[in-house]
């Protein structure tokens, strides 16, 4: 066998290509994988599966207008279900970084599909006058609505798995609220003591930021749902027909089962990118918290000796090999790096869709590329430091408790019983000393040891109510 | 007159400071002033005016449980309204960076309205035995609720200008929209020619985009409207009596007039300022919108000789010094530099709002600092764009025209008429002769002068319907 | 007096425009003043000077190759010298935000020095036949020349303060390095307990970072020193004089005392800003630098009772009107919040430069107005923060030696004296009850006392070297 | 074959966890990848190999000083050098993004390398007692001073590739610069026509800008070349031996053939990153330089009917499948995206970088990942658009010397020849006529043709000399 006989050659109107004999991709696909040899990764596997439904969906509005003949649409739809269902991936080669708006993309789709589609009719791969990457697959369509309409699809199912982690995550708060929920400690604000606080109102107010984490990722999905399938190269729907439009939408709808509309202004959905900055500044967010309750627990659980110890962590891996024993807080350290990575992306994401251009913007590749993996990396990361860390944190009850009997700050909580000027040199005193309030107030006799009880009492403390005020009539 | 006059002598818990004997405020402002010098600018007047507006509902409140005297409440709630109504605002002088979390914003407030206080009912300034700006002022409250409300209330109120003027700028697109329905020009996607669109199509997707900002940004307000007024220190409420949290909150909303209601989960409220940062990022987005749109206005305005020479803009100022009768975009290149200083700003407020620990966000001045300044630069840009430059904007028809008469793009709308060979052919004959596809049609008869009107028919060509389909029968 | 008498008229080539009577400024000041009411904030006063210095310095090289008459040039100068001195500084009005690339910065300059150059002579304000904003003060100059040489000479001219201030903050760590320099206390990474390290060698680590920073900052001015004057309009230098642009350049250094030279590509020069972005960058990272300092000691720093305590700040402020006698880092926090500004700014700042278009960046105005800010902002913390805060830091030495004393980290130190097998056991068995690795050591007579002693001596641990070594022979 | 014959069983003071009986990696490489599934990349090979280095590195001077058997050493060498050459790269299987520092990353190579020494010595894998990953791989060895160190080398032999791809950039401009050096074209400033300059002039800009960004990214290496190596846990060094130290630095210099050196300051080597962000603040100049150039090319390049249409560029796929014939400028846009990931990116890496703690930041796996993709990005896209873009672009001549003609800009060059008032009665004329500036001069007999062919002239008008000034006499 000679090397020539492993190839095939396709032609576009640049000129002709070599192409593996074997491979379901051709020409233009060729062409980009010489011209974008730049990240080296591959296409995200939602984000092929979501072209392969936007091919789908026009093969059958196009025979359902008459306008494609149904012994090539239905190899096509037959082509892209295997797509959907996880097959041929591999033969998605362009690089997710790209110039050109997503042809590359589109293309390498719209070949993948053709061949396999003539493949399914038992014609050879390249045959295009039988079945066209360009006429046929892509029939109707222009990448400028066909790919953005692909990655509306994409993100909102990567969002699925997100926000199912992010309900999970928000759950485990809540159970860690509830079993920390008498656990006393110090508040602190600027690291300095200030008054006490429950471990399980920390925990609750984790899973209440998260709340609205949850519902601002799930609003910004809002805009998502409206597609610009049918605007073809400019948004004015050149060469669609307005019954292909309406039914492409509907096919769009039913495969993917999201409630897909078509967008309103099909101009400006072609041109704007603001529905993907939307969910990226959702996401960052989320992130934004995540980080600060990572570092939060990092604070906690520093130690062992010389740390807070307020919370123990499930040991997950050996954290040095020169000190023995050794154990680092490595799940929310990388909740850390990758709140970093999102707000990064974010940045990206900005400066890609500030870049937007007359009728369209065509950075899109960069943008959804980090969009997607924001949207994974996040997936990810919640779920481990959920299953890995936050489920199994312990309260170190002893030293949590000791804190607060040692701290001066809960004078605040005796002030209105002994009055201002008591108070002030039983905390001077309590400094000076390093004796504790409680210890003062009893040598003092300025309160029995069961009005202490209650007034430094933990629910007492931090949600003050009925008891404490009782006492003071 | 010695210096020593001059001079009052106030005291804190760390010594004596002089203060000026004019001066409403203290001696933690004076602190305050020499801890940091860092930007010179002043505080922002509507916050001055929100934390005056919390005042004041504070007072009333304490009144109302009792625990604040009338004859120190009423002059407070007076020194306050003076605030609120615009006097006095030469007092607040602390920088808006700062250290500790606001409470020298908040100090600067409780120390010059306890002195303007002490000056209504005849006092001399400084005489805090009388009415304090710790125990009287600030009664029931901590830096860590009353400064936060206050934000809330600032934002609310800077962003209703804000609205507003997003508001008009949008209705004047839809105007500008109206006026250029008929002109006709070449579309553009990557710069290159595509194909017709109507210049109306894009100033009415530029006002489409700005309905998804303006619908963002209100959005975005959600969150403000929940303040943690009564959280205290930690947001455990402690010292806060019940029935005071209750009333503070009613009295905020019957002044501010906003609909603010008790955060549901105050730990939570005091702890996390991601509603700030939701804030911010509905108005990055809405300035990523806005610099393409500039970007967009100074592409088809360039020239007058060698640009693309589309519209015309009101001449606002003299370009050039050295090249007379030059005249630039300046109006919306000020546009894309507040694009810039709001996408800035808004990596400071994200990595501000990351740094919160435990029980507070102690970097709250930065972000407000941004967050208000973002909002105020937005509303003026945007209403001096739409005033000096949108709303005089001219097409220059002929240009546009010419460039779609003169295209081969349209090429595309021929296509379904002759067939894609004969299409080719002309659009290649037409790219080599520099002659027209509607001359090269009529010379090589294979459509009629009538049927071209129709096909090349602006609205047929955009808005693709029912006339050039007809012709296909 | 009627109100017309309080205006005098003016006009350039767009029309008439009433001016106040006494102002020095012009018609295009008060265009540019109404163009862009952005920030409210004033130019800055550096820039103000080396705007003058550009003038005065394009005045004697006009009048040197006998373009400019000296009865009109000598004025000019005289106008400038008292800009430069401080003078009329309230009569640049135009917003440091404003379209046009300073166009009007540069016509403020040129208005106010026209004017009192005029009444230096005798003349009537705006009397331009005589002395002319453009004609005379803007001889041989465009905007894009004089602007962007005022600029390198503003940002050399504060980065002399900068770097004067952190060479003290630099000396003062170092001071500090020398003070701590035998406090022993607990290395910690990942917030974990490591080994021991010395207080003064975090300190002088602190200092050798800076060291790179001082000199990071300084390189980046290597290219601020080559200067554009000459190129006007796009960098070929059309209707400039080859010999002015000689002159000009000589003038520049001896005026601002800079060793200005003409830089090697004038079109270059003139297109773009990367200069800005390089010293934005260094200022950037040093501020990263100075947040990880300002994080650290606040770590340290907290407390006072459930904190880590190992150091003690200078009160500065009272940090709490709830809770009596509280303290907060509010001169570290201040460091950080400068911190996120700087980094917001550098972003600003990047995404102004990359919006250059062929021979020019109009983005300038926004460009400098952060770069000279965060230069501003940084030198103003940085002094407070050593003033008031690092130069009075405490050690708690107690609480620092019972960490390492307490920790079982030390055990590392023992390791190669017992056996990893001893030490191990030894170390467990420390973990579980409570004991001291030291206190184990002598139970068990696995080392005396006096071995003990030389192994855990704090500079022996931290500095590892010969006695240790001795011991195991 | 049952399934408990395809495991091994390995332990680390955590327990016992199953292991491919075939793997080279180990039980904390399998907790690490059950720990941190972040991202599902590749652990860059660069990285890959710097590890393999300080590995080799380590054990030559373990051996050295005699710690080290060479009965275990001459092994783990061996393997190392396998892994320098490129094999065993499958086995290292962590995610780059992960907790601990880069403790996974580091153990990962330390089980990859004892699993193949064993082997080579014909042991069984796992058989640690023989050959250790803790012991004898990583002896002296911490993850905070091995893995930085690896990072040093990994990012300099990446650089190097960038450099060479910058530097070929580079001469590609100059060339271009010569071979446009005649063609003649109109300046612009905002995008307004200017005065005339030269494509050659544009194009040597962009050569010497990049002459810059060349010596900004060489100059960031320079704290690269100071390795940590030594420092172990917290840069104390402690049990690390100082001949030991002397030893590994000066083997790490031979393997890498890069001069190393210890960094002066072991326990600031260990905790600071600044040297990484100031290679990423270079990297990230360069791409807004870049993404400005990318953009000019993209405007000179449209059209080609309705936009600018200077220059050609090199058809490289095509770029529509609905308009025929359409060539996009593909190889410039996929710059300016690869701009906005790198500014994204470098954000990230500020945010690792700030997020240091007392003696470590361990969130150098996601700074190492951004950095790495960075510079392997931009290597890629300089490369493929020097090759594919910038050394085909052709210019045009004939629309960019109509530009000029037709230009009123060219007056500013008329200007000192005709007096000032002709030459604005000449430009408004123009404006008005649509006729040209040198038409309307023949046609008002101001100047000859002679005349007019000296001072228009591209080299007069765009390197004013002496020509033009003989005219003046």
């Amino acid at each position: 066998m000679t090397s020539s006989q492993k190839y095939r050659i396709e032609q576009d109107f640049l000129g002709e290509k070599q192409v593996p004999v074997e491979a379901y991709y051709g020409v233009q696909t060729m062409r980009a994988v010489e011209n974008f040899p730049i990240t080296g990764y591959r296409i995200d596997e939602e984000l092929i599966r979501a072209i392969a439904i936007v091919k789908k969906a026009a093969a059958h509005a196009n025979m359902a207008v008459g306008q494609l003949d149904r012994k090539i649409g239905e190899p096509i739809v037959k082509a892209a279900d295997e797509i959907i269902s996880g097959k041929l991936h591999d033969q998605f080669i362009v690089d997710p970084i790209q110039g050109g708006a997503g042809t590359s993309i589109n293309m390498n789709a719209n070949e993948v599909i053709a061949n396999r589609a003539l493949e399914l009719i038992g014609e050879e791969k390249g045959n295009y006058a039988k079945i066209s990457p360009n006429s046929h697959v892509n029939m109707a369509q222009s990448t400028n609505d066909a790919f953005p309409t692909a990655i509306h699809i994409a993100v909102l199912s990567t969002m699925e798995n997100l926000l199912h982690a992010l309900e999970q995550l928000q759950a485990e708060f809540k159970a860690k609220a509830v079993e920390f929920d008498e656990v006393i400690k110090m508040g602190r604000t600027h690291l300095q003591d200030a008054v006490p606080i429950r471990l399980g109102q920390e925990f609750s107010a984790y899973a209440r930021v998260l709340d609205r984490d949850i519902g601002r990722i799930r609003t910004s999905r809002y805009h998502l749902y409206e597609v610009n399938m049918g605007a073809t190269a400019v948004g004015t729907g050149l060469n669609a027909d307005p019954l292909y439009i309406k039914k492409v939408v509907e096919n769009l709808g039913e495969i993917s089962s999201y409630s897909l509309k078509s967008a309103e202004h099909l101009v400006d959905a072609t041109q704007n990118t603001d529905c993907y900055v939307e969910v990226s500044a959702a996401l960052k967010i989320c992130m934004i918290n995540m980080s600060k309750m990572a570092n939060d627990i990092r604070l906690m659980s520093s130690g062992p000796r010389a740390g807070l110890g307020e919370i123990l962590l499930p040991p997950r891996q050996p954290g040095s090999s020169i000190m023995p024993g050794k154990v680092n807080p490595v799940m929310a350290e990388v909740v850390n790096q990758v709140a970093f990575q999102v707000i990064g992306n974010d940045q990206t994401i900005s400066l890609a869709s500030e870049a937007g251009q007359f009728e369209l913007n065509v950075m899109e590749p960069v943008l959804v590329f980090n969009l997607l993996q924001s949207i994974k990396m996040m997936t990810n990361v919640l779920t481990v430091f959920r299953k890995y860390c936050l489920s199994g944190i312990e309260a170190n009850k002893e030293v949590m408790e000791g804190y607060v009997n040692n701290s001066i700050g809960i004078i605040t909580a005796i002030n209105p019983h002994v009055g201002y000027e008591t108070a002030a040199a039983i905390a001077k005193e309590a400094l000076h000393t390093g004796k504790s309030v409680r210890e003062l107030c009893l040598e003092k006799n300025v309160l029995t040891k069961e009005q202490l009880d209650i007034i430094l009492h933990p629910s007492e403390m931090t949600d003050p109510g009925i008891a404490g005020k009782q006492l003071l009539k």
